[in-house]
């Protein structure tokens, strides 16, 4: 039986392997890339394949970026007394959109999942406390998505911080329950940092 | 403002570019891959970048394909005496896997579309009639897709085929109407086939 050439095969299948892609979109990427200018294939394949080679996690805040430690990190100017703790780098770049923020963050790359086996130990968890025992650290403002798995995490993280003297606190219910923190616009998440409460 | 590594951001723009693509999947296209294993990444990154470098048109079909003329010009056991005109090379594919077909193909790479400005030079046609003229054809099917720029480009083909005094043909209205013959399950394309028409 004849198929499609082999490259275009090739492709197909590499893509199919990417979470939200199915063999029909697949082929419809393979054949729109098989007519694009050139230089915009090689661009994406180039910017696919160096991705990784120049990506470092900040050894600070666990944020991924280009130098070790991240230029959040680095600034002195930010406000070295509160740390917010996020899921996802994502989360960084909507909270510093807003600019009502100017702490330090950590990432934590993930929340506590049990039915996905995501435990504290696979969450950058233990890098957090040191931290609190490190730097002088007022308040963490934990910032976790406002779902299940977030409210859970949160309520994990400020069992194990408080004990050590810091203020805990979380995003106020501005926000949506069962959204996603990293999709709400500016006026929202300006709000939930503003109206941020004890936890 | 702090924003996401440059290496992430580059690939976060080569992927919006792609169509069906929005910020948002972009955004977790690129968190995947850089999770995902460094083999699969490359493999993506290679599949890409090596994708036009091994595919030409078959001068003959018209086909995308490894080798000039491809492998079903190639083929001499199947029957001459036919060819069968589809709009794209993953029309082929669907054909091919019906088993029902055995002649040979002659892709148009699109349809006539005024309204994108796509006009019967842009096709293969000049091909087709070069074809018709030069090879022992005694029938063509013409198995673009059953929609209005699908029907009026058989029309189109007809008109200017059948003065040679070839036998016109048209896949067996076991299509439904507005659908892609893409994406029509094998029964469904074998009885079109079987079923097909004087045009």
């Amino acid at each position: 039986m004849h198929t499609v050439a082999e490259p275009i095969q090739r492709l197909i299948d590499a893509l199919v392997r990417l979470p939200g892609v199915g063999p029909k979109s697949a082929s419809r990427l393979a054949f729109y890339l098989l007519r694009a200018p050139e230089d915009q294939v090689q661009e994406l394949a180039a910017a696919i394949g160096e991705l990784k080679a120049n990506i470092v996690y900040c050894s600070r805040c666990q944020n991924l970026s280009i130098s070790d430690p991240c230029s959040i990190c680095q600034d002195a100017t930010r406000d070295q007394s509160i740390i917010c703790v996020v899921e996802e780098p994502l989360d960084v770049v909507a909270i510093e959109r807003t600019g009502a923020y100017h702490g330090l963050y950590h990432v934590l790359h993930g929340v506590i999942n049990p039915v996905e086996g995501v435990g504290p130990d696979d969450l950058r968890i233990a890098q957090l406390l040191d931290r609190q025992k490190r730097e002088p650290v007022e308040e963490i403002l934990i910032a976790t998505n406002p779902t299940l798995e977030g409210e859970a995490t949160a309520m994990y993280l400020a069992r194990l911080l408080r004990p050590a003297g810091v203020r805990v606190t979380r995003l106020a219910r501005g926000l949506p329950v069962g959204g996603d923190l990293e999709y709400a616009d500016e006026v929202t998440l300006s709000r939930a940092l503003e109206g941020r409460r004890d936890l």
